[in-house]
């Protein structure tokens, strides 16, 4: 059911997915719904409401509703205050133990609450107040509009994570290194190879490449070693998440056998897993295959790191609260 | 002379333009070209070293010419190390008065020098002196490839501002609130309009418009307005930075119209300005257009004021120095 008053041409319908939405601003739910559509084969969006000043019924009730619909399995929200906070976060509580809820609590300083008084007119909370809040609810606060697309792209595409032990597969130096930084500042673990997966890695591979973490594929890499590398990793169990960054430049990667090979895993994959191209045409077709199979993309190595650091929050959190981790990306048993 | 091993197919070599780019790491500067080379009209490279583990020039000696390089009007860098970073702090003292230098300095973490070792072998320095250091030597440091690139194309698009007065026009409130909130968080100021301008803006546009910080021109916007709204502000002697968001998907706005109305501002903008639009395919066009216009465009509010930031910082510490403006974008007197 579509009550949505814009048309067609400036507004593209996304099509039927996971992902629900309650904005407090009406162009800027437009806005994610015209994004949603646009991504990949386009199918994210299940319900989207956009309330405005809510008048009848408030952020608590449709909170509630996403929390006991079958077919919403990610929440997002755009809030700027409160009707009634506290049903909202005792909400909160009880369906984040069942599905993430990603959330922008906007109108966090002065500036934003002047802004605020002539759009929505929502009471300013104190933002550490927030934050103290949304942590002990369970809900994935999003600062800005790409923490929030890739934090519900993360938790549409992968898997969870049992832990923080992280491993990069690349054929960069230099964005290893970048990754390898997002991990140290995000606090995540750089994952050991079990020595098995490496001593064979080793054997396999030529000997200027280097087996470690970063596994670094130099630009000599092929598609074959990528795909290879891959199937050597995603079963080793001293892994928890993957970072998989491909820079595309380098003579021997050829993008259209490295993204068939990769279709083979679209429901293999066990660990959570993050995919990073950086570049121009070549990147951009990578991004749009990923896209296909739902496996989540980010243009920058801190970006694909972060997305494992929020995966691994929401882990932690439900491992903490004894709740088992909800099944959204579809993985072969 | 394009000494760049990489095959035209892999890499798309980039226009001819005002940025210079030194990188310790080969992968990462032909990620650089090849997003450059897909921007807008593409005009970007003026010279590209990738340096690796410097056995013959460092880091200090490519600055040194860069800084001497008239048709080298921006560098950005990626550093994993310093084999003489004394020297390069010296001579970016003395550059950093003519030209913005923006850049990374990965090799920020534990996990981050592991990843070296088996990359460059830079050794690590302290990342807080690192950061002292460039602060003092009028170096902009980006913390990520998103910042880098952001920050390029801030210097490449617009003109420095004078102070910190911030100005918001958008369409969509709750964009307005991201964007104040982020004006708050980085500690710009919300411009206030002038009396003048002000008044004549509130009799001109229809009453449920907001004329305050944000312009907010609601969901009914036209391209017209929009274009107005830019008219009357450029020459208000109360602001010093433009942030300009579109939210396309409402249905007044003509995306083509108001594109068409924004190239006569080509070299007219005599103000910082950035520009943002948020959505799909409309959203992409505007991003072209703009980029054809060489100016700085963003996905998203929070990137399109921390762009302000950046300015608003070279900008003082030029000021700090008594060192002019570079001219940059080329501005009608």
């Amino acid at each position: 059911m579509d009550m949505v008053f814009l048309p067609e041409e400036k507004l593209n319908r996304p099509g039927v997915g996971n992902v629900s939405i309650l904005s407090q601003s009406g162009a800027f739910g437009s806005a994610f719904l015209d994004i949603m559509g646009s991504l990949g084969a386009g199918n994210y969006v299940s319900k989207f409401v956009s309330y405005g000043n809510a008048s009848d019924i408030n952020e608590a009730d449709i909170l509630e509703y996403f929390g006991e619909d079958p077919e919403t399995k990610i929440i997002l929200a755009y809030l700027e205050g409160f009707k009634d906070g506290r049903r909202f976060i005792e909400v909160a509580r009880r369906v984040s133990l069942k599905k993430p809820i990603i959330a922008i609590k906007a109108n966090r300083t002065a500036a934003g609450a002047k802004a605020v008084a002539s759009h929505t007119a929502s009471l300013a909370a104190n933002d550490d107040v927030t934050e103290a809040l949304f942590k002990e609810a369970g809900i994935i606060r999003a600062y800005t509009w790409d923490d929030l697309f890739d934090c519900m792209l993360a938790f549409n595409g992968s898997v969870l994570p049992k832990g923080d032990r992280t491993l990069i597969i690349t054929d960069g130096g230099g964005a290893g290194v970048m990754a390898s930084d997002a991990i140290g500042l995000l606090d995540l673990e750089l994952a050991e190879l079990s020595s098995e997966v490496k001593s064979k890695m080793e054997s396999d591979l030529p000997s200027y490449y280097s087996v470690a973490n970063p596994i670094d594929l130099t630009g000599s890499a092929t598609a074959d070693q990528y795909i290879y590398a891959l199937e050597q990793t995603i079963n080793d169990p001293n892994i928890d998440s993957i970072v998989y960054i491909i820079i595309p430049t380098p003579p021997a990667v050829d993008v259209k056998a490295l993204m068939d090979g990769i279709k083979p895993f679209e429901k293999k994959v066990k660990k959570a897993i993050t995919f990073c191209a950086i570049g121009g045409k070549e990147a951009d077709f990578i991004r749009e295959e990923l896209e296909k199979l739902q496996f989540p993309f980010y243009p920058t190595p801190a970006r694909t790191v972060k997305a494992i650091r929020q995966l691994t929050d929401y882990a932690n959190y439900l491992q903490d609260h004894n709740a088992p981790f909800p099944k959204i990306r579809e993985v072969a048993e």
